[in-house]
């Protein structure tokens, strides 16, 4: 006889609120959800029975953390490589594995395998540590100015990423972080449209599904918006951003999720970030869509069918809530009870967090036939939510 | 500055999947839910990272567990009176209060309350347990046979209710439940063309919301299908429906949930049962539903501004997955990964529970617009559960 016990355990290294949203689909599917989070005091581990406490970044806890678990999958790109390749080596079955992960983990790596099977993306360059100044030269030169600098390695949400004027700003910036360690590759700056975002799915057994292709809204490197579908994007352009995240999927042997930022510009879409986990630009799928991103991803790493990916209503509009600036911003709750009260159709998600000036600490979610009222519902409550009856002047 | 740890907790007494599932609500609010389990591998006590070890029935528990916690409810009735009366006099908020809860553990209690504001009820008597035949003679003389005999107290699913066809066979099991310690009651059999289920909320600030009236379809009295809204009820029924149970709730002065089971009679609607916590017949709210019913629960007990109860769909069927009866239908994993490829839009719920022979183990939810459609949908994926491909035989 199968028991609850018998039921998959899926561990996934880190606490933060991705993990903790997995755990809603957990609960359903009757899956049990174990996280390796920092602290009792993370996310997810306010959330989940099983939460073992460790650093997700050292091998014995990883190996630890793993033993009894039916797979490991991840709620961010920082575990070593080396680490997950040892897991996978003690038997542990990764979920991104190792080999697919670095392509989300090292944009340098990232971009030399698109490019190599044609996958459009910006123009771009290692920057020789020993030697920048020739190379940006002669990159400026090919690809104009501005251009952007990017750590290959550790960046999130605008961290790691910097757009420079000039030669000599790039040159000095250059030499600052490379003294730090930082290792830095140059992009072309793309002048592009709007920025999109492709999810799907892939099992190991190869099932392959993809969400309605989504814009995204960016401030400070910081995604603030999401809009589902992308208003206007033709069928033509929305079924080739979908064929382009499934194709990039299928190559680099991802299990799980993919999701692909892109730029739209006047020549076509590019490719700019990879995520292998449920990402921000899918949080709208949790009423928006009949399978939600979280589940989706344990579907995806249990080698489950996946679940229908079809809209639930015409248009989802995502609004991230981020911590206000000033001490008052921080005290969330009465105005937590005002947007309820505007708004009871507007569903509410906060992650357990602190709030700190323009942390990620919950998001809402606002569905509807017409778009423009869509969008001022979540853009209130989540303006609201962060700034209170200052908004007016804020936004 | 108010952290995570202040936003409020909300405690449940009871570890059943109505505590699981109300966690993955707490998650998404932001809340913190502390469930008080009787063991840890209870249903709940499997999902939420604040679950307490302990007896609910048991007044030192049930005071060390409230402890911290800004507000108490429950997942089932069974939790005694005296001792919501003692947390509520050591200052612990409980939603419902003990005076509210006791029409829902306590059926005589509920018949008398209800039918004194002239709330439609079938006929009804307490059994008197030292001269029961005459009683009994005289309730078949004015009602007919056969009739219902029902413990007052501690019955659930069916349990605790017999149908008796004989004034003999009544007499012979009142002697012997009353040996028992078992306080009886007697109603009249309705006969009814169908049950239906109204679902409302109600908040200490008095707001009140009530969901569609649903169908229920039970099978040896347990609820095995619900369908929302209930097909052909006409409007004005169905807002009787919801007015009455509005009315109930605030008679009775109920904080939080309040699930009004009814009967369908051709001379109109009668109350058959009340539960004062999220209930099997609104399950189909977590998706058919712009607020589910858990989220629902905690934002009426917390005195929260109620949720949009607005339906997301023209038809939601909900099927319970019941444990099948023979060894090999405890292997249910299989099943559910034929389920998931059989249908990529149904939803499954599991519930972390051992598989026992018609033992709700789970439920599956079907959206649409086509109800035959949605119910064959629903009926298949909870037959295939119980089943697997001896469904066609058993169904």
């Amino acid at each position: 006889m199968r028991n609850p016990a018998q039921m998959p355990v899926v561990g996934m290294a880190g606490g933060g609120q991705l993990a903790r949203m997995t755990q809603q689909a957990a609960i359903a599917l009757g899956v049990s959800l174990r996280v390796l989070a920092g602290s009792a005091d993370e996310s997810a581990a306010r959330a989940v029975a099983d939460a073992r406490i460790g650093d997700d970044r050292a091998l014995d806890d990883l190996l630890a953390f793993a033993k009894g678990c039916d797979v490991v999958t991840f709620d961010h790109e920082h575990v070593p490589g080396p680490h997950i390749e040892a897991l996978e080596a003690a038997g542990a079955p990764c979920r991104p594995g190792a080999a697919a992960l670095r392509h989300a983990q090292d944009k340098l790596v990232m971009r030399e395998r698109l490019s190599g099977f044609g996958a459009p993306c910006p123009a771009f360059g290692h920057v020789p540590a020993d030697a920048p100044r020739p190379f940006l030269e002669a990159f400026a030169r090919d690809h104009g100015l501005p251009l952007v600098l990017k750590a290959t390695r550790g960046g999130y949400d605008g961290k790691g990423v910097w757009v420079v004027e000039t030669l000599d700003g790039a040159a000095a910036l250059v030499a600052r972080l490379t003294a730090e360690g930082v290792d830095l590759m140059a992009e072309e700056h793309v002048p592009f449209r709007r920025e999109l975002a492709a999810l799907v799915a892939r099992s190991p057994y190869g099932q392959g599904a993809a969400y309605p292709i989504v814009e995204t809204v960016q401030e400070n490197g910081v995604c603030v918006e999401v809009v589902s579908p992308a208003p206007g994007l033709d069928g033509d352009a929305a079924a080739e951003a979908q064929r382009l995240a499934l194709d990039i999927a299928e190559r680099l042997g991802v299990t799980g999720l993919l999701a692909v930022e892109l730029f739209e510009t006047e020549a076509g879409l590019l490719v700019n970030e990879l995520a292998m986990r449920p990402h921000n630009s899918g949080h709208w799928t949790i009423e928006g869509a009949r399978t939600s991103q979280f589940e989706q991803h344990l579907r995806a790493v249990l080698d489950l069918p996946l679940g229908s990916v079809e809209p639930t209503a015409p248009y989802t509009v995502m609004a991230n809530v981020l911590g206000g600036e000033e001490p008052e911003d921080a005290d969330v709750y009465p105005r937590y009870v005002h947007v309820m009260a505007h708004d009871p159709a507007v569903k509410v998600h906060f992650y357990g967090k602190d709030v700190r000036p323009g942390r990620k600490i919950g998001h809402v979610t606002a569905l509807g036939g017409d778009l423009a009222e869509v969008r001022e519902r979540a853009r209130h409550a989540a303006d609201y939510l962060r700034w209170g009856t200052r908004m007016g002047e804020m936004r």
